[in-house]
Parts: C-alpha cells; structure tokens; sequence
C-alpha cells in the first residue's frame, strides 16, 4: 500500500493553485490497476473500521478527538457515491453524515456556519458533509446571493473557526474532488440515459454547468486562501470513480492511524466485577 | 429464504405475552446452519440497499413515506451489534441512526417524545434507535424516576403518538432483542475478560442486572400494552447473534419490499434536457 498520499493531494499554504494544471484522470500515489485499487479499498476499509472503533471508544473516557471529512465539487463529482463505498466501510453508529442543501428560511436567519456547527460530528465520531460551509463562498459568490463585501470575508472566518476546532479535537480533511468538464457531461448524459437515475437529474443541472468557469475561479480561491496547517484541503482527481474510493480511503486512513486512538482502560477492578458478577 | 419471518414474531393486539415460555436461542423461521444464515445476510444486505434507494428517490418527488427500526433490549443483548452487521449493508447517507441515552438537562424540561421527535427520519430516510421513547416505561419504571401516575399514562401516549406517525408515512419495526440471562452473564463475563472490550463495561451494569426481573416485567407490559395495528412490537431471539441479524434484516426486508417504493418519473423532458447538455 502507498505511503503518505497525503501528502502528494494536500495544497500547502501559500500554494498557488492551477487546476487546469492537475489533469483530473491522474492518480497519485497509485500505479496498479483497477481491480488492485478495489481490493485495497476493502482491506483499508477493515483497518479502518477498528480504527474507528477505537476512536469511539476512547471517547467515553474523555478523549475529545473527532474527524470531519468535507466532500465537494461539482455536480457528479462522486460525492454521494464516496459515501457509499467509502464511508459504508465504517460502523454507522459511529458516523454522523450531513448532506447541506440549500439552507432553510429557519437557517438563514442565523450565521453561515450556525447550521455547520450543529451537524458537527461529537467526540469519537466521524463527520462526513456532503458540501459544507465552503458552499457559502462557492454557490453564493457565483450566483451573487449576498454582496461581495460579504462572502469575501467569509475566507477567514472559515480558517479562524476551522481554527478553533482543530485546537478542540477535530481533525480536517477537506476533499475537492476534481472532476474535468468532459467526464461530468459523460455522467450526466448517463442519467438521462437511464430512467432509475432520472430523479438525481433536474434541469438546472444543465443551468449550473454553464457555470463551470465561475465555479473553477470561486473553487481556486477556496483551495488557496483555506489551505492552513490545521486544515489543509486535499484535490483527489475523481474521473476515475475506482481512484477517487482509493484516494479518500488512503486520506482517512492516514488520519486515523497518526491519531493512534487507544481503548481506554476500565475504571473499574475487574476482579471485583468479575465476583460481583458471579453472584447473580 | 423464509416468507413472512414478520408473522412468526409479531406480537398481536391483545396477546398474553410470558417471555420464559419464549426461547431466546430459538430460531423461528430458520433451519439451516450459521454459515447459511451469515449468507442470507450478505444476500439480503444487496436486496435492502436497492429498495433503500428506491425508498430515498422517491421522496425527491414528494414520498413521504420513511422507516424507524427500534431497537430495545436488556445490556448486551445486541443493539449495536445489530447496527453493525445489519444496518452496515445500507448506505449511510440515507440512515438517520439515533442512540438515546440518559436524558439531558434540555431534554428533561420537555416531554418525553420531544427528543425522539426530533431524531426521526425524513422522509426517504431509514431511522435506527438505539434504545427509545421506550426507556420512559422501561428503565423510568424500574427505578422510579418519576411517579406511576406519569408513566402508567405513557403507554396510551405512545400508541397515539406512533399512530400519529404511521398515518404521516412511518413504517415502525420495533424489535426486542431477547436474550437469557445466563446468555447475558456470559457476554459481560466475556467483557472483562477482553481488556480492549473494557470500556464497554460499567459497575452499574452489574447493578442492572440484578434487577433483571423487574425489567421482565416492565418489557412485559410494553409488549403487551404497546403493540398496536399500527406498530406491532417484534421479539427477536437474541442468544445467537447470527440468528439475531438474520431476522432483523428479513423483518426489515419484509417491510421495505411491501413499501415496494419506486423510482419517480423525471419532471423534465429528456430529449430536450440531452440537446441543451449537449450544447456546453
């Protein structure tokens, strides 16, 4: 298995991002095949089940330590399907998944990360978003829905708040996926192409596609002003769905394994228990 | 495989219900071996997954219908191994998994469905409880937290409530996992035995079960009293674990296949939607 993938998809701060320049076909850190990438997929996923579980465990002693996992990009960009391959691999009591649609009257009325807090995974447990707060500096700024004095100050309070949980247990990992324009107009003809996938297509699918310039500029942005050492983002080239399962696998997995939960020990004697036990 | 395991274990409007005439290593409506029943599974795992994205698809076009598994059951009778090795086969983007335990402050100073309530699925969704609104007559009871003239009345309270329910959409399974006590001595045995199973293991567990037939009789009365037309309760015998998993996931499979949810029609035109694709 690879080593320190991380490392080869994280954008160091100060990084000048180019994404034309990061073919999305690519798979760094892997050369073998198809069906290898699979394999390993589920071998990392039983790693990473007793990682998990150990996380959770520690918890119940006090251990505040906890992971988010942030999944965005375009429309088809596999965010959905990520959780189903990948996340599937963990025990579901343990995770905390949150998809973040369009916010509620209820959810505007609050701060643009009031509603990101409330999803906030507990200690010992995985967070996965399915978009997140980053949509507020994306879709906003590309549809114009608040002023530019607004959303352009969003960038740093994203990173103090990121900030300021990272301080209180909670580990990042920012995935983009990266999709190029060709495959995601292959996988949108697909659904049309298939009457059971018709209910994830809508019209304004196509409305957003023609957007795809603003949204490479607003996603550039995100990926250089919110790349900071507490949490860092990650660009996982997804045209190939098999590398993009192998990839954010290969990022949990690092993660947890630097983490090192262990179980905590009983408070209790178990020798007492063990006798107190007996006797009913 | 088996037809109607639902049937076999249902508890019917008015049964006289003596859980020591109910063997909790029985197997009704299996006859195979471990090996086949682990398979089953697996198998059913597949079909549940496929009628759990019909279930979620169709709510994006207006079905409200959703499905909360309750899953009840004295210490270590297997509510979260059933979580694990069941609920894992689905995709956890659409389970909205919900572990109750002892009340907040906040929570105390509403009624006691009030945080149930807010931890139900949407619709489209798979609820899982981990414990429930059933702890208010269950643990309440046994310990006299508050006084019989408040919980006596709960019962009715929650028929009205789940009824309620079930005319908005929701598809109750609610499961008692039944075990023996000499079955749960011997998982809290093992417990102490496994330093890294340690912090799943309290003093006051010890306590518990010395009050096992003071339970007996609050689940008794649940039983009896609680299942209704509309949410009938499910006894599940739990001293063997496969057995445990292979019946909550045909009750579960029961159920869903009768939902028989459907793929919603697009509300676009294809062609139209191609030719407009097909020009970015």
């Amino acid at each position: 298995m690879a080593s320190d993938v991380r490392g080869r998809l994280a954008i160091q701060p100060g990084d000048h991002v180019k994404l034309s320049d990061l073919p999305a076909d690519a798979t760094p850190g892997f050369d073998g095949k198809k069906s290898q990438a699979v394999r390993e997929v589920a071998d990392m996923g039983r790693e990473l089940a007793g990682l998990q579980e150990r996380l959770y465990a520690a918890a119940s002693e006090g251990d505040r330590r906890r992971v988010v996992v942030v999944l965005q990009g375009m429309d088809t960009a596999g965010k959905g399907g990520t959780v189903k391959h990948v996340i599937s691999h963990l025990n579901p009591a343990g995770c905390r998944i949150r998809a973040f649609k369009a916010p509620s009257e209820e959810e505007k009325r609050q701060h643009f990360l009031w509603r990101i807090d409330n999803g906030l995974p507990q200690a010992g447990e995985i967070g996965i978003f399915d978009r997140s707060h980053y949509e507020d500096v994306l879709v906003v700024r590309v549809h114009d829905l608040v002023p530019e004095s607004v959303w352009s100050r969003r960038y740093k309070q994203i990173n103090h708040w990121e900030r300021m949980l990272a301080d209180d247990g909670v580990t990042w990992i920012k995935v983009f996926l990266h999709i190029s324009r060709g495959e995601q107009r292959k996988r949108l003809l697909r659904r049309l192409d298939r009457p059971d996938k018709h209910w994830k297509f809508s019209a304004n699918d196509v409305r957003e596609r023609a957007l795809w310039p603003d949204y490479r500029t607003a996603y550039t942005t995100v990926l250089e002003r919110c790349s900071t050492e507490a949490a860092p983002w990650y660009v996982v080239p997804a045209d190939h769905k098999w590398y993009r399962n192998w990839a954010v696998s290969h990022l949990l997995l690092e993660h947890l394994r630097d983490l090192d939960p262990r179980y905590p020990p009983g408070t209790f004697d178990p020798k007492q228990a063990r006798a107190a036990l007996l006797r009913t």
